[in-house]
Parts: C-alpha cells; structure tokens; sequence
C-alpha cells in the first residue's frame, strides 16, 4: 500500500497521564503538511528529559502526550516545499530546529534558531497549531517535534538531520541529544588544545561525552568531578585520568583542583545542573586563560554568583546548548566522527590504537 | 655629571599621609639593581587609582609614597642583567609586568605576569624589598612599580615598555593605563566584528577608550551607557551613536537596550566598577553570541549574580585586566595605532576621514 498522502496508523507508546505506565497504542499520524516530513522510526533511546517531562513535576502537564526525542529512522514522506529530504533518506529528528533563515542560523555562533528552538510547551506542530496524532479522533500531543516513541512521526523538515545511510542506526540515534552536547560542549565550545587540564563535572552520559571530547582534543589530564565514586572506572573509558569525589574533602573543590593542577585546569566543563557545581567548575579555571562551559539545565530559581574579580582575572564563562552543534548542518559530521573511528579501529593493529572506538554509544530501546 | 651608578637627587611629589596635599619635595632616586632600570620621567598624568590609594580609604595605608603610573621617560641607567634596554630607550613605564618566563607571559591569552602582575600594597622593589627612594636616609615608599609623580624613578625592567622614540612623550604617556586597557577590552577582548552593535556602559576615560576600540573595529552602532547625560556629547567624539541613561526608564537598562537592538548587543563593555552595571552589561548581550567584557574593579563585596540560562543560552561573560595587552609585547604596537593614525589623517582630505586622529589623548599633567 502507498502511504504518502494518507494517514497511517501504526504502535506508538502514549502518555495518557503524568507519571503514569506508557501504554502501547495504535494510533493515526496525518501527512507531512508544508515543510514537514513523515518518518518511520526504526531505533529510539529514552533520554532523562523524556522521563521529566512525562513526571511533569515541573512544568504545565500536556497530555496524552507522545514522548522521545533521541532516534534514527527514515524518510517516508514529505510535505510541500521540503526540497532537501526525500522518501528514503537515513536521518535524525532532532529535538530543535535550524531554519537556515534566521539570525541565529545564519550567524556562525549561534545554533538557537529562533522558529525551530527547543520548546517543551509546544504540543502542535508550528504550521497550524495542530497535532499530526490521533486517537479515535482526539489528538495525542507531540513532544519537543519529535516524538519518536512511535512507529511513524511527524517532524518539521528544519528538525530532521540527513545522515550517512551507511551509519547503523541503532547506533547513532543516541547523536541527536545527549552526546552531542557533551562532545560539543568540549569540542565546539570549551575547545581545550592538546596537553591541556580539563575538568569534567558530572560523570553521566553528557559527562562522559564531554571527556570523549577532551581525549579526542589531546587533553593530558581530564579530572572527573562526582559525587558517585562508582562512576570512575566506566569513566576511564572515556578518558577521564583523575577523580576527584567533593564529598571526600574538607575544603571546597575548586580548592582541590586549584591544587591539583598549579592554580586552576585550563578547561572545564560543567555537566549536572547543580548550580554549585556551576560555580565550582567555573572557579576551578586558572586566571589568565580558563575557560567554563556550562551545560547541565538548572532549576527555575537557582542565581549564578560569583566575585567579579574571578572574571576580571581574565576567566572566561559560557554556556552552550546541544553542544551548539547546528542540527542539520553539523550533526552528519558528528555520525561522521563515529563512522570514522569505525573505520580507523578496523584498518589498525591493536597496538596502534590511540583512539580505540568510544563506548559512547551505549545500548538504546528499540520500541 | 654621569649619573649612572650614583644616586640622583631630584623633585618628587611625595604624599606624606592619606589624602593630605602631596608636596614637591627633593629626594635621593639610589642606581637600579639587577633587572632594574632607571628612569628620568619627562611627562606623567594622573588616574584615578592614584587618588584611589592617596586616599587610602579601602586598604591599609601606605605612607610616605610616590603615586604616578602614567607617565613617558627616557632610560637614565640599567642594572644588571638587563639586555633588552639601554640608556636613551623612550619608554612608557607601566603599573603592571611582563617577565617573559612564566606560565603567563608564554601564554598568548594572559597578561597577568605571576612576577609582575600589579601589586597595589607592595611598596617596595621585588628583589631586595627595599625602595630606591628617600629623603634624609628615610625610605618612601614605591606604587605599583612605577612612581611616576617624580623626576627619576627605579622600575623593573619587565614594567619598562620600549617605545618608538618618534612618538610624542606627551601624548602617549596615557597610553599605558586607562586607555589601553578600554581599548584592548574592546580590540583584543570583545571583538566585535563590522557593522555590529555594542554597549558601552560608563563614559569616562576608559569608557570612551572603549569605544574607540568598536569604532575602529567597525561596528555600526555604538550605544553608551550612563547616569550622567552631559557626557554624551563629548562621547560622540570617540565613536558612540546612541546614550541611555539609565534613570530615563522604568524598566531596567538591559531591557531598554534589547528593545532598541532586536534582542540584544553583540558586544558590551563594562566600565565602570558597579556590579549592577556589570550585570546589566551581561544580560543585555544577545543570545546566541553575545560577548559582555568586564573592565570595571569591583568593590571588595560585591558578587556578580545571574540566572545560569543567561548563559546557557550561549552569551559568554569574560573580564579583562589591562586590556589584555602584555606591556613589553604589546604596549609599543598600541603607540604605533597612535603614530599610524596621525599619519592616516594627515595624508587624507578631510571627506575621506572615517578614523579621525582619537582624542582619547587628553591632556596630561607635566610635573
């Protein structure tokens, strides 16, 4: 049966409550309408945002609601005036857009496109305010334009990556949130030079990513900051040298690390959304020349305070969001830099390994 | 006489006790020891750190001093050691240093010399903690390295900036303070690129000299902040095209100024001192790729405070000291801006002028 231009009914995992069980539903997904674009979705991973938006102890409740954001899949069908996606394409859906139109997209810093950024409130697809699923009629609302817990789903063309067909996806699904961010954060971002001190707070997923972007920039010492001890070993895979546990000293932990490193690291990167681990990361850089990036989300209320002569003694604060990869401009380099790590891994004897294939991409969900 | 070797008595402005009159008194300037050189000073200005610490109000007096730190002399003699300057060099003698071996000095981004780097309570030389000056065999102390407000004076060789000895000794005699440091806030630190909007928040001299700096770096829309509105006309001199003050709005000033700029400056300079203009300079960069500089010194309990999303939404938050200038590297490429200026002006018809010679150059106390 031909599918574009009619409805498809498939199995999606619906939220028709906060906190509550999904429940494997059929549902209906309407054709892709202008700049839109149809997916089948073939691998999805569960990332932390899905699971806090589904508690939904924070934020208004959209429900019934359709959550995931982190997948790889394939164009099924396109909406008028998509030009640069086709029926077959291998891509990401990415959980915020690049319009390629506006100021951020076309200044070479920002990657905060202003009608495709994130937004968390947003149940409806930009072009008319309504959802693409249904349920015996009712719409079942989308979740960051993704909503990739469901067989097919529909996207706007500016939040869909074209990627490598070759790529397997059910591995590189896990490249369009989570790792990205980390990785960029350090790569794109923090940007530490070869032989350089990096600190890493936060040894999670993002955590991890990040210290893969400090070994891959040549970082000579890469200190892991957490509160969970248990988290080093998996973290020397991904080049962390040292950790540093703050519950196991008496002075604060920039103190530590000033002491570890002749004043400061030269990079850090901050990566739980603790506001005091914000702070600590970014007076943890020696003066002179280091560099801050903030990543993790924090609370609504939190404040950011520090003495101004922290900057003034020449340190630098950032933050970065997604890593400021630009979504479809930059994310087939990211798949690209795990094809290639493949392919050096295969082409060399053990012993020549410097950059053995990461572990970052750990084992998702397939629905 | 050859004076080499011998001590030299000469006219000082000696400050006797906190904020009481300075008076012109006949001191004994002793030879430079290794790494040393003596300076005969032939023009200093005055700043308002002098008064700062004349006044003694916020730190523990040091008294009987020498303030001056602004100033253009001739090398009289060296000490031993000293290869990189000779008796006649024209210098500009600065209140901060470069030693050229430590972590610092080798690194492209920082100023702040471990050896050198401004001491405001040390008022004495680095390698016997003796001062060179005195009167009736009774030390008067030295300020930041420089005690410009005298006839002769003893630096270390690495606060000794050799110049062009073309330059006018009158004029360049402030580069080597406030100007550079508004200027290379904005050059070297902010860097904003052509036909961009920047914030400049204080007028004063280094406010001024900072936008100086966004004139000739090219951007379109200079915007200068502050709670005095007579300073605006004379402000336009050195390149700001918009005022705001402050006062003139209910709304607060970072408010006022994304309104007029579509989201936000591309670039703010912060030159003030006052935190919560240090705040504002910062959250009324736009996002994406906003660059808010700090230049101004804080008070002693301030605490600079934001929410972290300002800056998860990729603004970045930097401070300056000096500008960023190296004062042995830098400092004779910042008289050569000077020089090439005149020359630009002079070799031009009067329609053709886009950098008109600055008027940063304001006139400076001869003693």
């Amino acid at each position: 049966m031909s599918t574009p231009g009619q409805v498809i009914r498939c199995k999606a995992a619906v939220a028709w409550e906060a906190g509550k069980p999904l429940v494997i539903e059929e549902v209906d997904v309407a054709p892709p309408q202008k700049d839109e674009v149809r997916l089948k979705i073939l691998y999805t991973s569960l990332c932390h945002t899905d699971l806090y938006f589904w508690e939904a102890k924070g934020q208004t409740p959209l429900f019934p609601r359709i959550f995931g954001h982190e997948a790889g899949g394939i164009v099924e069908s396109v909406g008028e005036g998509v030009t640069d996606l086709q029926p077959g394409d291998h891509v990401l859906p990415v959980f915020t857009g690049e319009c390629q139109q506006c100021r951020h997209c076309k200044s070479p810093e920002s990657n905060m496109c202003d009608l495709l950024r994130i937004n968390t409130d947003r149940g409806v697809m930009i072009s008319d305010g309504q959802s693409r699923f249904s349920k015996d009629g009712k719409p079942i609302y989308h979740f960051v334009g993704t909503s990739t817990f469901s067989e097919f789903t529909v996207c706007h063309s500016g939040c869909v990556s074209k990627i490598d067909p070759q790529a397997p996806l059910d591995k590189v699904c896990v490249l369009s949130c989570g790792i990205s961010t980390g990785l960029g954060a350090t790569l794109n971002v923090a940007k530490p030079t070869k032989g350089s001190t990096v600190a890493i707070f936060g040894l999670g997923a993002v955590g991890l990513a990040a210290a893969e972007g400090a070994r891959i920039a040549g970082a000579s010492r890469i200190i892991g900051i957490d509160l969970n001890a248990a988290r080093f070993d998996n973290a020397k895979k991904f080049g962390v040298t040292e950790f540093v546990n703050p519950k196991d000293h008496d002075k604060p932990v920039h103190e530590v690390i000033a002491a570890m490193t002749d004043g400061g690291v030269d990079r850090s990167v901050e990566c739980t959304g603790n506001v005091n681990a914000m702070i600590s990361a970014f007076e943890c850089v020696h003066d002179g020349w280091g560099v801050a990036v903030l990543v993790g989300v924090p609370n609504k209320d939190d404040t950011f305070k520090t003495h101004p002569m922290n900057l003034l003694n020449e340190r630098t604060l950032k933050g970065t969001f997604f890593g400021n990869y630009k979504p479809k401009s930059d994310l087939p380099s990211v798949v690209a830099k795990y094809m290639n790590k493949l392919e050096y891994f295969a082409g060399t004897r053990a012993g020549e390994v410097h950059y053995p294939p990461s572990s970052i991409f750990r084992d998702q969900q397939g629905i």
